[in-house]
């Protein structure tokens, strides 16, 4: 194990094991790096020239990743990949005492996954950060972290790596993956639906754009530069979901129904 | 007459009849009063207090406000009531080369009743400022003023009316009736009839909002603020409108159909 268990204060160094090295997981490191931590990591595909141009030790095998002594290994695969990502880790190499944090955008899945696939002495701390490499372009100030203390006993350790979003100045803030998932579902899957929709709709600029078509447009951007597999495992991994969509539908279907009432009138 | 038609230099001042002093009405007199120009008003409801306290005198009676020797009669109604508020007009009292404009959010609709219903020797401006009272309130600077000069002789007359939006920096777009409306269903209406759905949702702000999330909020709040009655104007009088809300429902639909595919997999 690393410094941390040693020296809890807060200047403690960690070794944060990065699994998915996709844009998210690059766009995380990055800021890990710049606060001193050492950063390894391992993926499906080989990511290991971006990882040496940013000091990064990437293992193309998952057995030599978890032979890296790490103190926090950090779940950055897809939402819909994790579960093979989590059978593919040997659960007789792992380190006790090793705290799995997880990034991904729903909560109960990965919870529930980690609980079922981690031995009992590995700490497991789910989060999400709910920014991107988009919106948290220019630092992550104010920005929302969510996280859910699942099975801490390594305090220390944990309060280690939370405060690496701290720093930044992120909003921490703690609630139950359930919580989470019925708030994202009513949020962020929306948003992403509505910019998807868009996107369908194949809308553009044109000569005379009001301030809020502008918006919508900036909108669809954004939500097409995450992949579909992300949005796809917003809605197949958050239960709540389903009703948001429904919901969507019914909104839309009552205000047809009111432009109905006035095409009708006179 | 005023003093446009004698002297059509960038400096004349008009005077400006507004027939409909409702939010949108109140937000351009402001301005044109600000350049030094004249304005009456008329309407529907009284609002001879407001337009005392702005320097405007106020009709009640349209037969007094067509003697008012106005340069420019600016229809500022809804949408829906244009229709009625053009046969209010006593077409007999009308001053011969009045220039007439509206500023109605479409544009083949007030186009055709206009040139129905008003006397031959009225000129006819057809303009959209595409904004309001909210995406305004900081200036006009950079915004677009959308314009058919549908039925113009006195060129200079219609030029110092344009030159109202000009001096405010605006983006002078001149497009036909037809074009706009095209363009309009696609991004205004559309824009309109997202944050509305978003308001049948009751989405409400969390604890965890992203940005993209947040921008929807605003999209809700800043639609709200306009009337029922122009939303439902815009799919009513623009022809265009209903195959953008199939357009919404199909890609709507298609993306359900994403979404199903994955849940199917596996
Ligand atoms: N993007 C954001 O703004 C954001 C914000 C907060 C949380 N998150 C979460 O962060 C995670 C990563 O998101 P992302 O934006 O980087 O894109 P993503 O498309 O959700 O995930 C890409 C990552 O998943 C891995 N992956 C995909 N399919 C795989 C498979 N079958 N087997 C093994 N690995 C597989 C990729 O590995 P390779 O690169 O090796 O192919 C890559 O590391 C997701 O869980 C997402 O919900 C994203
Ligand atoms: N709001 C914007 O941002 C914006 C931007 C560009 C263009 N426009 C256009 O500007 C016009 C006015 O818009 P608005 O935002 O002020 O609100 P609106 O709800 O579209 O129109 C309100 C105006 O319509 C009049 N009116 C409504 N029903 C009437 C009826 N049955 N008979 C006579 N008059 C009636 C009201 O008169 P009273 O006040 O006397 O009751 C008021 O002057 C609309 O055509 C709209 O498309 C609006």
């Amino acid at each position: 194990m690393g410094s941390s268990s040693t020296n809890p204060s807060s200047e403690t160094l960690l070794k944060v094991g990065v699994v998915g090295f996709g844009p998210f997981a690059q766009f995380l490191s990055r800021t890990i790096l710049k606060q001193g931590h050492l950063v390894t990591a391992t993926s499906r595909s080989d990511h290991s020239r971006l990882c040496s141009e940013l000091g990064i030790t990437f293992y193309r095998e998952m057995d030599q990743f978890c032979n890296a002594n790490n103190d926090v290994i950090l779940l950055c695969p897809s939402i819909l990949s994790l579960s093979s990502v989590m059978q593919s880790l040997p659960s007789n190499r792992l380190e006790k005492g090793t705290l799995f944090v997880d990034v991904l955008s729903v909560k109960e899945h990965p919870r529930d996954l980690l609980l079922n696939v981690l031995p009992e002495e590995c700490d497991v701390l789910c989060t999400h950060p709910m920014f991107g490499p988009e919106s948290g372009k220019d630092g992550w100030n104010g920005l929302p972290l969510v996280f859910d203390k699942v099975r801490i006993r390594n305090e220390s350790l944990c309060m280690n790596f939370l405060s690496i979003f701290e720093k930044e100045g992120c909003r921490m803030v703690e609630m139950s993956c359930t919580e989470h998932d019925k708030l994202a579902a009513r949020s962020q899957f929306l948003t992403h639906t509505i910019g998807r929709i868009l996107s369908e709709m194949k809308i553009e600029s044109t000569l005379m754009d009001t301030k809020g078509f502008q918006t919508l447009l900036q909108l669809r951007d954004n939500t097409m530069k995450d992949s579909l597999d992300l949005y796809c495992g917003l809605f197949k991994h958050n239960k709540f979901a389903k009703q948001e969509l429904e919901n969507l539908e019914g909104a839309f279907h009552s205000l047809k129904l009111k432009l109905q009432e006035t095409q009708d009138a006179k």
